[in-house]
């Protein structure tokens, strides 16, 4: 019996956990459908991710409880960087002064890496499944939370970064391709040169390691989640494919963007949040460059944007909007995030 | 019938062409073995390229005639530019000064564009199928080599680029995902950012295009041909999966390091011949940085690199070596390139 099916998954298919794009009525949808709904609590609070995680048993209670997936990135948060931050803002001073917006004073939200405080409101809920992004948290937590029975997921982007999870404990291992929408989950080095097409990375991540391997990053219609699994993959993990649901919170202009020709083009840019994520170019990407030394370190470049997002959302631009996609967003489609699980299953 | 068993293919599988690494030895074995072999004219003259037909026809002339791919670039070549070569000596001083060599005094061998008396060789041996590099020629030679029922490639990197070939006369396109070693095919714009994997670069121009599409990048292994199929392919090119055969003109060096961990780390660059292409990182790229400003236009930033080259290899060095490999070199087996092409077919 595969570990899918030990969860009691219909399909193979995990719904990535995309913070501040989703949340538990995603999630609940997807794991009440049959696949592996998740929930990303690195823009959450402990006190939100406990309220989430209630309110996604109550939404999946029904006669057979459906598993989730609880996501947590495990940076270690710099300390603020005034200098970093006074560059930043130099360098975004034009644009401040086109959109007539004070430029912010203060770094603004950042995200939350897993904590003991996180692993707490965890072990009240025992998750069935607990992912990583940025590699894996201290041995003494990890341990806690393989103490209910967990099933812990991380993420590789190259083989010498799967080898690394597979040796710290990582029980199954997801090989991202560079493909995927949102943050790399690159860890061992920052360097973008490293990232893999997810056709070139998979077969080489499966030789490599022992655990059980998912396959993502362009996996966006059934005939690429066929494609994944023959290409050795145990279960296929799909972002941007559940971006255009009802369930998803993302803006209707990002929705636009996504069905529209524009989603061709994306690349990866630290401008958003100081670490290399994947979206569809926007003007800030194209004027100073999507790879930027100018953004303060992870995650403190997004606060001096923050206005500057609104202003310009406010009459209908993305100019300095992230919008998070893989490159491929043509399957795309506004149907129940259900409806979108089961075509991606349709080749299965 | 699909036009690869029109051509008599035994599988859909063609050898990429690759220029300097391959000549009519390779072409001639996959072709015999039931594959497409690829005569790649960049860096013939066009004596040495009749040469090379005659030898081919002589090589394949068994009981079935086998048909064969002639690869050429479509590129124009530009003026000498002597204030970029000097800028770009001036920035590989250091190394001549290491290596004891001199800095060359003109540009060096280029590669040769298709032009009219290389059509005028190819009307003499009628190739089954001709194939270009960086978009098509100019619509009378085109029109010149349809004139024999050719059948016409070329390389698409982007679905715009599909949508353009398709509109302009190419028979069967191929996607190339950004896994792909040697020089990307893109040829209406030279922003990197613009690439795609081919996981998910296939699906979206099978759907953009009516006529067939052959996957190539990243496809290194019988599951990957299989799964490039599964995607709608109608063939798969693959390239790097065929260095290490040996028939493959490369250096020893250059198999030792295709065999090796450092396989694994490829990148995007433009310090050897101008134009982005994709081999193992080496000391130049780490220390100039894969992609830069400082070489002169495709094809004239080689000659500079040239002695240097020969005094790094002659000590054992790659230095300064163009390492071409695709994202995936771990199905380079050292046996002869018939056996490789049965082993690629293998889950077909």
């Amino acid at each position: 019996m595969s570990w899918t099916q030990q969860l009691g998954l219909k399909w193979p298919i995990l719904q990535a956990p995309m913070a501040g794009a989703q949340g538990v009525a995603m999630a609940a949808a997807v794991s009440n459908a049959g696949g592996l709904g998740a929930i990303p609590s690195a823009l959450l609070s402990s006190e939100e991710l406990d309220e989430a995680l209630r309110e996604f048993r109550r939404a999946t209670s029904g006669a057979s409880p459906a598993p989730v997936n609880v996501n947590f990135f495990t940076h270690v948060n710099p300390p603020e960087d005034s200098a970093a931050q006074a560059r930043w803002r130099k360098a975004l001073a034009p644009y401040y002064a086109e959109f007539d917006v004070e430029p912010p004073t203060t770094a603004g939200a950042g995200r939350n890496p897993f904590d003991a405080v996180s692993c707490k409101v965890l072990e009240r809920h025992r998750p069935e499944v607990v992912s990583f992004h940025f590699g894996l948290p201290e041995a003494a937590l990890l341990e806690r939370v393989k103490a209910w029975g967990a099933l812990v997921l991380s993420s590789a982007t190259t083989v010498e970064e799967a080898v690394w999870l597979e040796a710290h404990g990582a029980d199954v291992i997801i090989a991202q391709g560079l493909e995927a929408g949102g943050h790399r989950g690159m860890f061992l080095t920052q360097d973008i040169t490293t990232q893999v097409g997810t056709l070139a990375l998979l077969p080489q991540v499966v030789d490599a390691v022992s655990v059980p391997v998912i396959a993502a990053g362009g996996i966006c219609n059934p005939r690429a989640v066929a494609a994944a699994l023959a290409l050795g993959a145990s279960a296929v993990q799909c972002g941007t494919a559940f971006l255009c649901c009802p369930e998803s919170l993302i803006s209707d202009l990002h929705r636009e963007k996504l069905t529209s020709e524009q989603a061709q083009h994306t690349a990866l840019t630290n401008l958003h949040t100081g670490r290399p994520s994947r979206g569809i170019m926007n003007r800030l990407m194209r004027e100073l460059g999507p790879m930027s030394a100018l953004p303060p370190a992870f995650p403190q470049a997004g606060g001096a944007l923050a206005a500057l997002r609104s202003a310009a959302e406010a009459i209908g631009s993305t100019d300095f909007t992230p919008l998070w996609s893989g490159q491929d967003a043509s399957g795309c489609r506004r149907v129940p995030a259900a409806e979108q699980l089961r075509w991606l299953a349709e080749a299965l």
